[in-house]
Parts: structure tokens; sequence; C-alpha cells
């Protein structure tokens, strides 16, 4: 099954560019109910495992002694801009587990957030890991490996019994045999978890009604997507689709981006779960499809559409800030 | 004819993300020789047509009045980076045309070249369009302009005579109806031409041998793209391909990367024009299939392959500067 079609990039009255990938839709009993291209073919999660990934931080204990919040919990679940808010929590989370930000290991890039990237250029400071998308999550990891007597340097290899119990947490959450899942190395250094992609949105159907599994795991899936929900800034930041969907959302959707265009979602009212690869893994595109694909699924009022238009069909710009073109998901669910 | 797979991007074992596109390869009587995926597909050329853009600055007489040297020239053709070496020369050539940067109409973005951007930051400096990476060809478009007696403001506009001798010369030497020709705006504000992938390669195989153009527009042609040539830093700069490509070439070759992913190669010895599009418009997979076209038409050397590997192989590093995976072309041209 190969990919199909799913966002037209058009500039002028011609289109430039198309985007092609896959989408499953399951429900929380594991049928596949729509899908686009191929829903079988395997993937990196990327970042929209760090829900997953937040599950151990919660079982060992790690997040009640050191008292996670929700927007804790949140700002573990996040690829952040490097606003102030996330950096800000990212340390004082270290404060409260007895570390310093050079603890953690996700190596370093530019911050998204431009005013934050400018202002340590002007202040002539260094960029550091505190800045990395993924300082949250490192944190969540360091958390558990403190509180277990773990060592600290090595949280971060795929040995390390932190990532051990992720492997674990994903293997049961998605029902995909441990053995099985592709292992690579993320932007941050982490094992990325490669799934097939109906087993991804599999996961988010579990999570977004837990009903079936055992009661303490499903009061910590609750308790991590009620923080993404509660705390939706924490998620990405200003300007970002997570946050604005989850602030639209209001209490039933929760969603997550994934390096290389993965995009996940899962509804609590329905108990859906949504997995989207863009084959080529341009980031533009995954919008786009997320919002079309809830559209089909008649799972937006009017008036959330309206409210995410800017990541629906946003419009494209030049140097001179004429408008060119725009972004057009073009695709149609199949039924299963 | 669909796409075909071009580019496969590794993560460890797995194949994560896959770019797909089009390659045709003509020779200069506008045989298609050599293809992949659509050659008759219609794409926006975008900067890749800025060595035929230059083409009017030559024939009206502005590049000799104005005393365009080499540099100059390469630089009109340019998608710079913004270091020095590039906004010098523009600021320069708006002085010898009696103008300033505030004729500039590209609009702006941050400089390419991460230092010039954290210079401007640090001294509190303003982004100009000067810094936008076609100040160089909008510079020329005005020193044609001024030359020939025409408005200065409205240079960039399509019904402007700088922008209608420019089409005409695109249809000229691309072989293709103005009339047919696809006008959309570029990221810079002035028209953008989409026509047929097999023309867009024409047009640079007849620029590799302009023997059967009337000697004033051969001789123009050649000037160019021995500019280029001589010039290459100017096209792109440190660590562009373009730049890196032609050094490597020793006069053999010339080309010249496009927004949303196209590349266009001309060389004198075969009088062969290559032109590829990526289709989902990504930049990162335009260089491997470049020298994988070159590859298996056997035209580059040994040597030249290992002088490009980074742009032909690239490895994928993460924010811990790990290797964590490749771009690795996958495709085979099919015989015309």
């Amino acid at each position: 099954m190969e990919s199909i079609n799913l966002v037209k990039v058009r500039r002028g009255n011609h289109i430039e560019s198309v985007h092609r990938g896959h989408v499953a839709v399951v429900d929380s009993n594991g049928n596949l109910m729509n899908f686009a291209g191929n829903p079988y073919g395997k993937v990196y999660a990327r970042s929209s495992m760090k829900p997953v990934q937040t599950i151990p931080l919660i079982e060992t204990g790690a997040a009640d002694t050191y008292e996670f919040s929700d927007a804790d919990l949140s700002l573990c679940c996040a690829s952040h801009n490097g606003e102030s808010m996330h950096t800000d929590r990212v340390l004082e989370i270290l404060k409260r587990i007895g570390l310093k930000d050079n603890s953690l290991q996700c190596g370093t890039h530019p911050p998204r957030w431009e005013e934050t990237y400018k202002k340590l250029i002007r202040e002539g400071k260094e960029i550091t890991p505190l800045y990395n998308n993924c300082s949250g999550k490192h944190t969540g990891m360091l958390a558990t490996a403190k509180y277990m007597n773990e060592p600290i340097e090595t949280y971060y290899r795929v040995d390390h019994p932190v990532q051990q119990r992720i492997l674990t947490a994903v293997s049961e959450i998605c029902d995909y045999p441990k053995e099985d899942i592709e292992i690579g190395i993320d932007g941050c250094g982490v094992p990325v978890h490669g799934l097939p992609l109906i087993n991804l949105a599999f996961g988010y159907a579990v999570m977004a009604n837990p009903e079936k599994l055992n009661k303490k795991r499903a009061e910590t899936v609750k308790r991590i997507t009620n923080a993404m929900i509660a705390a939706p800034e924490m998620v990405g930041g200003t300007n970002r689709f997570c946050t604005d969907f989850m602030k639209t959302g209001k209490g039933r959707f929760f969603g997550k981006a994934g390096a290389e265009a993965v995009y996940c979602i899962g509804d609590k009212e329905t108990g859906l779960g949504i997995a989207i690869k863009v084959e080529d893994g341009n980031g533009r595109a995954m919008y786009p499809v997320a919002v079309e694909v809830l559209n089909q699924l008649g799972l937006l009022t009017e008036h959330q559409i309206e409210d995410l238009m800017n990541h629906y069909k946003p419009k494209l710009r030049n140097a001179r800030k004429e408008e060119i073109g725009q972004l057009i998901p073009d695709f149609t669910l199949q039924k299963a």
C-alpha cells in the first residue's frame, strides 16, 4: 500500500509541491476505522511518544515525590519553544530533584522561540541543553533516575533502566511486542520507537479511553493526558499547533507532534486514536492533515475549525509579507 | 506519470522518510535523454532561473555601462548566504549605479549565514533587504531599470519592462511559449516562471552549449555561466552545494538551486541540461539527487564525488552531534 497525496502546496494558480503520507484511525478496541495510504507501515513515533514516555515518571512514584504539577507533567510531554515559561519551569523542577541543567544530556540547538534566541545572543550567553525542545522530557527522565537511585549520567542510553521502563510502557500501551520495536536515536539522544502506524494510533486510543488498562495504569494515563490538556502552553508554546489545538479542544482532545512529520491525537469522547505520518518528513504538512482528518470524522465544531484555520489551511507569505500561496489538505479517508 | 522515490532518509536501521520527485536530462538539440518520474510536469523554476534572469542585464548594455565584473554577475545569479562578501558587493554595485539599498524591494528574512545574523543582533541592527538571499538578483534588475530610464520603485512587478524582458528571455532560452508560462510570485516578490521540467532542462542545455543561439545571445549566456564558474562563492557561499559543486567542476559545470527543491545543471562538455524537482519541496533532498544523476550519467570523476560527499550522502546528526542516520539517493534514471 502506497502513500497517497495529502497536502497540496499552491503558489498562485499552480500546485508547486505535494506532500504524501499515511493516516490510521483506530478505536480503543484496536479496530482500524479509517485510513489513508498504508496504516501498517512502521514509523518512528519520535516526540509523539512523549506522553507514553512520561508513564514511568508517575508509576515509579518519582512524580509524586518531587511534586510534579500538571504543568510540570505537561512540560515532560513537550517539544517546547524554549520560551521563558518553559525554561524557567525546567530549572525549577531540576532544583526540586536536586540537580542542575548540566545534567541534561539532550544536546543543544537554537531555541525555537526566536525572541529567546535573540536574547541569548544579545546577552552573549551560551545556548545550553536547557533550551532544547526536549529538555522537559529529559528532566522527567532525570527525576525517575534520581528517585530510583540509578546512574544519572547515562539516563539517555537504551540499556539504562529509565529507557527500559519506557520501552515496556510503549510496548504495553501500543500493544506491540517489545522485540519488534525498531530502536533508533532521537534528535535529543534518547531511543526512538519504531512501530506500525496503526499501533501508534491504538496507543492514543488507549490513552483516550484507558478503561481496559489496570486501574493504576489507567489513572496514570489520565493524569498525563489531563495535564497536557490543563497546561497546553507547556506542550508547545506560542503559535504552536499542539497548544492551540488542545486549547480549542476544551478537554476533549490531546495531541502531540513528532519530528519528521508525525502527528498523533486522542479523542476522549469517542475513544478514537489518530496517527499521521507525512512520508517526506516535512512538518509543515502535518497540521493541515490533522485538522482535515478530524474534520472528515466529524469531530470538530465549525468554531474549532475556524480557531485552527491558520494551521489548517495556512497562507504562505514571502519576504515582502505578500500572500503568495497556501497549503491545502486534499485527500479522502477510506473506511476500513 | 507519477513521481518516483529519489532519496531515502535513514535513521538507525530504518527508513524514516522518503523524498519523491522528477528528473529530466536533455541534450542541446532538445532531445530527452534520461528521466525519472514525469519530465513533462510544470514546475516553478524559482531561483534556478536566475542565470536566465541575468540575460537582459547584459543585453541592454547595463552591465557594461556599470562595469559588472564576473563576481558581480555571479552575485546576480545567486541565492547567497548573506556573508559579508555578498552584502559588501551588493552595496558596491548599488553605489556604482547611483542607488542605495533602500531601493531593494526583495523584503527581509534572517540572513542564511548564522554568523551574519548573530552579528546583526549583537549590534542591535535591523535586518534589511540587503541580507535577503536574492539581493544580488534585485540589484541586477535595478541596474537594468536605471540604465533604461525605467521606473525604479516598481521594477519587481510583472508588467514592468524589466520583468517583461526577463519573461521573453525565459521563453526563448527554454523554447516555451510566453503565454503558456505560469506566473506566480517568488519569495522575494518578483515573478516566478512555471514551465515543464523538460523545458527547464533544455534551457540549461542551451546555456551549456549556446552555439545555436544568435551570436550576441550566445556571448551573453557564456559570460553569465562563466561568471558563475569564475566566482562560485558568490552564487551560494560557505558550505553551499552550488558553490562547492562549481568549484570541483573546474569550468565544466554550472548549477543553481531553486526554492521548493528545484535543481538545474548545465554541462559544458556534453551540452547536457539537467532539471530536478523534489515533489515535496524539501531542499535537503535535491543535492543528493543532483550528484546521483551526474554519477549515473558518468559525468563525475571519483575525486569529484568524494569532494561532494557531504552533499551527496549527508550524514544526519542530532543535537548531541551523534551520527543518527543518513540521506541516501536511491533511484535509477530511465533512458528516454
